[in-house]
This record gives C-alpha cells, structure tokens and sequence, in this order.
C-alpha cells in the first residue's frame, strides 16, 4: 500500500517510524536523506529516525528534522515501576532536544478535548505538570534549586472554542514570551499495537493535519517564532487501516499477492470511509497512565534537580 | 465464517440478528424454528426474532425467546427530537414484553463498570431512570397517578468488587423481590456500524459469556427466579471480527475465495487474539446519549402516564 | 459591620447588591450617586444597581457602572421549565448591556477550575455555548439566520497554569479581535442563600480581587480594550461571614448590640482566618444547573433566532 | 448547648469525641461509664473513647463500643509521606479492632453518592481497594502470601437506588458470607475543623440517622449478623452549627451568658432549618486524597504481608 493511497483514504501518518516503515516497504531498502539510531532499555527501545535533506522529506512526508519513537509495551500494564523508567527515559530523550539556561522560560501545551477521552491526554498532561512560573512571579521563597520557570495550557479544541488552537497558542505565546514550547498530542496510528505504547517526540513541533484533531494549522517554530517539540502518544487507529492490514496480512500469509489491486481494497474499505476511528476499550485507564508519565517526564526534563517524590507539593 | 471459528476466537455473538446472519449465510435460507417480524418507524426499524424451539436454540447459539432489535443510526446524530422518538420506540416494545400490574416491584440492573467509559452504559442508566421505590415506601405524597414502584441498582463489576455480578443480584433481588427485573448490559458487536445504533430486548435475560464483562453466571429467570428482560446496547467490537470482516469482503469483491480456509484468516488475526476489542473515539458522547434514551424509554413504559417532561422533576 | 472590618478579613463583596445593602446598613439611607431600578418576574427578581459617579464607586467599592442582579431561587429546584424562564430573563437583562450589530464578534470566556467542583461554572458554560466562530470561517452552510460568530475558552487558573488569566485572555483577543468579551466567574457571598440563586451582570467587567480565584489583574475595558461584561454566581460563602452574621442576628434578637465592637466579633472569627471557604454539599448539581441557564441565556442572548430546541445540533 | 437542642435542629452528632465534648461541657467532668485513651505519633494523635455501659449509652447518645478517633490535620496538606503515614496508623489502629484468621472472608463497603462529591467518599475507597475475593476462585496463581479474600461494594444511595442502603447489604451479605463488614462513610462534624482531618473508627457499625445520608436502617451486627466495623470522615458541617459555635464563644468572650436561652439562638438559626450543609470548596481535592489513605490503610490491615507499592499490579 502506498502512501498516496492512505491519503486517498482521509488518514495521515503521524508517526515517522511508520512513515519509514511504508516507504522502505515499498522499495526495500532505507530512504536515501534519512538515518535511523538505535537505543535500547529495561522497558523500552528508542529508535531515532533523522530526515536530514528536502528529498526525505518529500519522500517521507514530514519535515527535515529529528523524530524520537520510544516503544514503551509495559505502559499498558498495571506496573508504576516501570511507568517511571519509561519517563525517565522520556526526560533523558527529551533533554537531548533542547538546549537552554535554567532560566529559561518554557510553555507546556496540551492539546485535545478534555470531555473526549480518548483525545483528552494533552488537557491530562497539563493537569499533572510541575508548573512554576507562578512561583517565580509571586512566591520566590517557595522553589528549591534546579526549578525552570513552567507554564502550561490546554487551549482546547475547535469544536468547544471555536477558535484555531494555533490562534490560542499564538496568543498566549506573544504574552507569556517562552523560549521553548513542547506540545503534546494524541496521534493517529497506522496499527492499534501502538496505542498507548509509543511515545514520539518530534522537534519539528506539530504540523497542519497531524492529531486526532486533525489542525489546519501547525504550531511550529514557523507560526510560533520559537521551537516547538511535539510529544505524541497514539490513542487512536483508523478501522480502515485495521480492514486493510488484515488484508494485506492474508494476501501476504496465502502468497496471493498477484493482481491485487488499491481498487479491490478500497472497495472493502469505502464503508469505513477513512472515518471511523476507533481505541481499544480501556482507553480511561490508558489515557490516565500514560498522562502521568509524559506529565513525569516533561517534569523531571525541565526541573533537572527535583525528586519526582517531591512533585506532589507543587501540585494544586 | 462459522460460529465454531468465531468462539475458537473467542467472541460471542451477543445480537440476535447478527447470529442470525451468520447462520443464514451458511445455510442460505431461514433457520428452521426462527421466526421473524419487522416493523418500520421514523426513525428506527425493528426486527424481532423468535427462536421458538430447541433446535432453533442450538443452531443460533440463543435461548429460545424473543429477541426484539431496534436499528436507529440516528442515535449517533446530535438531534434530541429523534432521540426522542427513539425512547419511545424502545418504550413501546418493552411494553410488549411484560404484562403486569400497576403495583408491580421493577428492580432496573445496570450492568458494567462506571470507570470505564465504553462499559458504564448501566450504571448511567441508573443515574438517569425514574426510581420511586422510595417514595411509595416513604413519600407516597409525592407520586402522581400511572407510577410503578421502581427501584435500580450498578452492582460493579467483578474486578472491582470481587464478586460476581450475578450474586449481588441474586442478594438484593431476595430482599426487594421484583416481578421484573430489567438488565442493561453492554454488547460486543461483530460490526462497528451496529455500536450505538442498534439495541436489542430479549426476555431470556443476560446469559453466561455475553456483554463486554463476560459474566461467568446468567442474569435469568433460572438464576433469579423472576423474569429477566435485558436490554443491551453494542458498545465494543472485536478488533479481530473488523479485520475478518475486511478479509471475506475482499475475496468476495475479487471472487477469490476458492480455497480460503479458516486456518489461514486465523493466522492473520492471531496477533489480534480475540483480545483486541476496540470502541468509537466518540464514546463519551454515545454512552452520554444512549443512557438517556435507555433511561426515558424505561422509564415511559414503567410509569406509562408520566410527561416525560416531568421526569426531572423526580430526579435526584 | 462595615466594609473596612470585612477587607481586614480577607472578603471581598462580590455582590453590587449586598455592598449597597452593608452600606446603607451603615448610613440608614440610600448611598448618594447610587441609583436603583426592580422588575418582577414569575420565577425572577431584578434589581439594577447604577453606580453613577466616582464618590458612590468609593463608598460602594465598586467601579462606576450597571450591576444587575436577578434572585431566581428556583434554580435550586429540580424545575426545568422554571430554569428556562430564568434563562429568558438573564437573555433579557444581558441584551441591555451590549448594542451590536449581527456580525458582531463575540468572546465568552469561561473563568475556574474545571477540576474543583465549585469553582468550574465558567468552563461548564463554555461546554454549553452555542460557539459558531469555526462556522462562520469552515461550515457557513451548516449557520442559520440570527446567528452570531462567537467563540470560548476556559484559560484555566493560576495555580494549573502558572499564568495570569487576564495574560491568556489578552492574548487571545489579540488573535479573536472580538466586540465584546462576556465573562463568566464563580463569585463569593455574604451570605449562603446566595450561592447558586442570584445571577450578577455587570457591564464594567471582572476586577482584581474579585472571584473566587482572587484575581491579580482585571478582565474588564481597560485591560482588555474592548467592553467587558462580567456574569457571575456565587458558589462559595465565607465562613467567617456565616458566623458573624449569626452573631449580629442574635444581638438583633436579644437587643443587646449596647457595647458590641468588631474586636470581640474578631477575636472568635479569627479560627476562620476568612480563610475557610464553604460551598453547599449539593454543589455538583447546583453547577451542573447554574452552567446550563448561564450557557442557555447567553445563547439566547447572542443568537436572537435559534430556537433553544436547536441549540443541541450545533453542540460538539 | 445540649443534645436536645441539636437534636432539635435535626442535626446528628456522628463523631463519639464531639459528643463527649458537649457532654463534658454540660457536667464539666468525664462522664460515668466512659474511658478514654489517647495516643501520639507523628502526623497523628489517637484518642479512644469507650463507652462500657447502658447508662454511658443513654447519656453519649452512642452505642456501647468502642470509638476510635485519629485526628491528622496533614491530611489537608499536599504531603504524600506524611499521608502514607496517616494510612499506616489507621491501618494498625484498625487490626485492633478485629482479631479474625488469614482466611476470613471481609466485605468492605463503600457508602454514598458517587454523583455528590462531598458524598462520594465510601465509593472513590471502593474503587481504591485492594480486592482480592474473585482471585481466590478464579485465578489463585495471581496471589501472594498474606492476602486475605476481599471483597467491596458501593451501594448507592437511597435517591438513586430507591432501595434502604441496609438492604442491598444485607441482600449482599446473605450471598458473600463475610466474617467482618468495613463500611466506610461520610459524616457530619460539628465543627468545620474537622472536615478531612479526622477519622473515626467505630466497632459498633453505622447506626440509623447517622452519616451525611441518614441512615434509616442500621449497618451493624444487629442487622447484618456479623460483625461491623465503621470507619467515618466529616466531610461536611451544618451552616446552623457553625453560627451557633459562633454566638457561644461570642458571649463567652465578652462575659454575655447571663440569661441567653436555647430560644434566642434557635430564631437565629431558624432561616439554617438544621438542614443548609456545607463542605470547604477543596472538597474534590479532599475526598481524592482521603479516599486513598482509607483504602491504603484498610489494605494494610487486611493484607499485613502485601507492600504497599505492590497495590497497584492488583488495582482494575
């Protein structure tokens, strides 16, 4: 399947691992301009996918920058231990994103609608984050050492505001001045054994179409005159994809390849019109752990020397 | 596909009609002891099915009963006039099923877990039915004229209570003793398209292995030793069931299906293990509507000479 | 009791009317430059307080301006036709406060925190606005005549955000450019027959100090450069002020005012530290109510040809 | 103030050590037939009143028993060490009460109103606790050593339900078989002070009229055949109470008693009808951080060999 016919089906590919992963499927080996690092640890492996030139990123459809895929299984499973190391695997791939003196002022954005809730983990993250800046302006005496000045907002979504969230974002960011915002999302997935397991940052921040949402327009270093990292979790998959990966699957299994047609396949799929999309069903439970760890991890990133046992007396 | 393959993947068929297909697709033609009657309103159609021996019985999976489904895609719709009429459909044919007097003890069980939004149709059921058990025991002042003693209970659910659902029934039915009780369940549907569309009565009760919860013990008459009319709702489907799906169209459209056997689609779905079960992104807003119009279609056939409009008025 | 006692405890008079009530309590008459009108509703009260000139803003402690209360206690029933009646009333009064043309831009904004119960009025209405900006500029074909472009948001509060309210909305009218900003915030009374009965509009806007959050800077013409209406609820009352209301009744009675100084009435409030903030313990219901007169009269306010019974299609 | 006259005012004192108070203030000496134990820890004093005979009973307004009461102002304070602390004092103050084998089967269970949340207390415990009863049938390999059979209900409330609170537990009860019943439930304090600062213990179970929702029927060893331990927080204060505290130290302050009667105070507080309840506006904040150290302190006490961080593998 090609990445042209996706689009034909209204679904975008959110995630840059899967983008490559189609792109080196159809011509079996790596995207020339792009290179790909490898980590691994305890309960997670981080791939780094690089689109160094405009060729890739024509090819892969997503801008020239660097994407971090954290593939975290352990974060569907009932085990707080592990949720930590995931966040602090989130901080250490974060810090390497960014570059900034401690006193740098830094704008956390939660995207989504929070009465949805498979699209509610930005407005999640935005509750649980060590926010400061407040401190910093009315009560000095209460930070400890290592703290960074951090704000936060959930600018909601077009349905509720009816406002641009970009528009939102723009506005709070020509007040509040950040030198960084990080951005966090819930993605679309190609495959519903990335929901709730994958964490992808991306400092090319958030582009127009990307997100359950869907924005028309990106909250980038473009529209915000400042970096913006996206953090980005799938919460959802397109039941069109579900159809047509079982296809493909059973083509592949029964070695009937031969003549297969995108016209065949997506007269199967028109009923689900690209629109249906759906989570599995212990989204609540999902949408709460994985809230505490990125919401963990941006804060043990940002506030460098504070015990995350300590959080809890910053939160409201 | 036959219903042997599907329970080896472990999903129930938890419609009426939707076993019904299947059979029929095996054997091209009705199944011999079912009956089948259909009615066409506004906003809704209804077909009811009567699985009236115990041949039909073991071919469809069912108990022999009446299996009433009410297929209204405009549940989905964000118009409370059809809503409405919807309430009143379902109202009218739960009228059908039970026959009793004005004084008649209603004991409404609203099954699932209110932590989860995709399984907390019962319980919200609960929130929003007309209850006045209480108030014939304690404020007979307040009633009006056309009110049944109606009481209803969200017993949980097995992992949160360490108890199965139906000993709690059983408990509380031996101290209220019903003449009726009436179960509300969520369903697993083969199809997306039925989950919140379609809602199905059958005066067999909730049988061991059906609803998301997978009860190990029924909520029947056997059980409860009262008539039991469920009321179920798909809110889930198998993740499993959409890629079969996809499959079988697929090689029907290209003609391809000499040869296919069970073996090789269930290589395919392996990965998914029957586990996978997945529910619209839109949740929250059709459990929110579909547990209003579960609650004011029982509510108007319990308390027939009740203004809808008046029920607020005896809400807590 | 007067005003300089009430600030040394920390209460700020939310209310135009109960200011006005504690200084002609003081005086024994009418407050110079204070004007003041009453209308008669079925389900209503009104009573428009006009601070006409700067002597009377400094007596009443509250800027020159229209303050208009509607007492409609029936919002604490369970009476939704009563609920609707009084939301006609509040479209009635706020239509007195703005004079724009159709095209007019408007701007609701939400103030609280959607996580503390009493405090989540303002984000309760936003979710309850007929919002139509997006309409306007996406889907004209969906608007009916009558309609305005209005949009909402809920910016959260310090302690979640780490920035100033005032800050968030001043960007986003920076990008929204509305006419008029309508304001809605959770307010502090005198007294607990207050909390969720009495529904203030005031056109000069939402000032420090006000609220239950105690805001640090104003959302009001000054601050915002466009007109600011400001409609708020009380959902809180001071327990202080409980106490020494109950004190000064009790000397009413007992005739024994002869000696009674604010000191002693001090000295027993003191465990309060005006600190301790109450809130009746049916508060989830009250908002739940208060949120959809406030969303539905300003609805109707702002979009005179919708039928309320339409309001539903255009909700998210 | 006697108890006559609070009685009067339809107020209940549920707390043992307030009524003691009241009591010793009337006498001015301890009262015959009570005893009473105090002791010390860090973030928590314990005082243990023990009513020993019939004519203590009558004059305490309580039943022989003993009453355990844990008194932690911490528990208002964002302090996750010193909460786990409070859990651990709870949860050997609670061993005390019940001397029962590792295989004894208890029933904890979760009173109030999930939909009110200064109600919601019992049920927010419910779904915190460790519950272990179905693993003991259905999957026994998932069990560690020093794991009692747990099991937990919420009941509802008689508005919701329209079935007397006792007779769904009884109904329960009959099925589940427990050795000891926990029932946890929200109180009325007499002083807003102890609003989610104190927690009392009660071997005596829940008597009728007690509790936010007044009781009808009791939930004791009387009613259920088994044992019943109770474990109550205030989480809301009577308005009439709070002005009536008021106007007594008021006079006391300045010497006024001379001649003050119950009269003149009951036409003060008239207009409070015994019935205005209020709650501190942090209540959601409170119940959450309550709810978890009830549950965490019952868990310790009935699965002694269980660390704590190991709850949350168990947790739905």
């Amino acid at each position: 399947m090609d990445r042209e016919f996706l689009k034909s089906m209204g679904v975008s590919l959110d995630l840059a691992l899967e983008a490559r992963e189609i792109v080196r499927g159809e011509t079996g080996q790596e995207v020339p301009g792009v290179r790909v690092d490898k980590e691994t640890y305890d309960h997670a492996s981080v791939t780094t996918v690089y689109i160094e030139d405009e060729s890739a990123q024509a090819i892969m459809g997503k801008p020239v920058g660097k994407y971090i895929t954290i593939e975290a299984p352990v974060i569907r499973e009932n085990d707080p231990d592990a949720h930590r190391q995931v966040a602090e695997v989130l901080a250490e791939q974060l810090k390497k994103m960014f570059d900034l003196p401690m006193e740098a002022n830094i704008l956390v954005v939660g995207l989504g609608n929070w009465n949805a809730t498979p699209d509610a983990l930005g407005p999640r993250v935005v509750d649980n984050c060590l926010v400061t800046r407040h401190l910093f302006n009315y009560a000095p005496q209460s930070l400890q050492g290592g703290m960074r000045p951090v704000s936060a907002i959930a600018p909601g979504v077009l349905g509720i505001t009816g406002i641009e969230t970009a528009e939102i974002v723009q506005g709070v960011t020509g007040r509040v001045k950040p030198e960084l915002i990080i951005a966090i999302d819930s993605l679309a997935a190609r495959s519903v054994d990335r929901i709730a397991t994958t964490i992808q940052l991306a400092d090319t921040g958030i582009n127009p179409g990307s997100g359950i949402g869907n924005k028309r327009a990106g909250i980038n270093q473009e529209t915000m005159g400042v970096k913006v990292i996206a953090i980005g979790v799938p919460t959802v998959a397109s039941a069109a994809l579900i159809a047509q990966d079982a296809i493909e699957k059973y083509l592949k299994n029964t070695n009937a390849q031969a003549g297969v047609t995108n016209e065949a396949i997506k007269s199967v799929l028109e009923p689900f019109g690209g629109n249906l999309t759906v989570t599995p069903k212990e989204i609540d439970t999902l949408i709460e752990d994985t809230a505490h760890i990125i919401a963990g991890g941006i804060s043990m990133a940002l506030h460098p020397e504070v015990n995350p046992d300590d959080y809890a007396y910053y939160l409201h």
